[in-house]
């Protein structure tokens, strides 16, 4: 099936029409949530260009762009933690989507070795938030030096 | 309590740390998910600045960034659609967050009316994705204009 990403020709169409309108800012990108279509988790929150959103929707197997690479990233092609999408939403201005994904290989998505990327949250301190972070998840999934090597780590300062 | 954003010194202390290191981008923006604290459901995508997330988290009420307006942005002070806090997770570049909240009011998030703004999702035709997509809400939660009256629609071709 061709897909097409239709022409943004009005405000009524892009918010309450059928059709596939996606909206990509100033760099050629999309944001896009991956979320765990067994536990309803959100996994991660990426980025997409025309490209990588196109073969996301052809093939099912995620594809994102890396920024840290500037280059399309097919997940789970060097580390095995592909990600099969089954569902996608897209949001009311069509500027953001959602990847329902299942997981393959170690059953993870985060490269720092965790299930999910977000494995951390704010401390509560007498109810209100601190600037502290504690893990809500306790142990790694995987080792990243035995997936990754000598990969260079995609987190910048 | 005094709510600190720490500098990013290390990778490791971003990612492995228990400090708040939130990476703003070029325009001063982090991106911010909303859940609804009981359904899972992603409700919205938006932006915070520095300001808007301080607020966030020290007020406990969502506030954004308003790209289409360049103002702060206190969910709910024009139309009820207020979003009480209980968790706050960050991912592991810190370059992200997710909120879960409590919906007050008409109990919805989306100003075209319903409860997520993610209320369509692509149709799949022979179990292939196409470009076509279809309504999972079926009714809107609101009228729009009822509640926002002649307020700029945010949406932007």
């Amino acid at each position: 099936m061709n897909i097409v990403f239709g022409n943004r020709n009005s405000v009524e169409e892009v918010e309450e029409g059928d059709k596939l309108q996606p909206k990509f800012d100033e760099k050629g990108l999309i944001p896009a949530i991956t979320v765990d279509m067994s536990s309803k988790e959100i996994l991660m929150h990426g980025y997409m260009n025309k490209e990588a959103l196109k073969l996301s929707i052809e093939t099912k197997n995620a594809h994102y762009w890396s920024r840290s690479r500037q280059s399309i990233w097919k997940k789970g092609e060097k580390s095995g933690l592909q990600q099969k999408i089954k569902k996608i939403r897209i949001d009311d201005d069509q500027d953001c989507i959602i990847i329902f994904v299942e997981l393959e290989g170690l059953k993870a998505s985060c490269h720092v070795g965790y299930k999910s990327c977000f494995y951390r949250e704010l401390k509560s301190i007498n109810s209100k938030f601190s600037d502290k972070l504690v893990f809500i998840e306790k142990e790694k999934v995987f080792d990243p030096e035995e997936v990754y090597g000598d990969t260079p780590n995609p987190t910048k300062l």
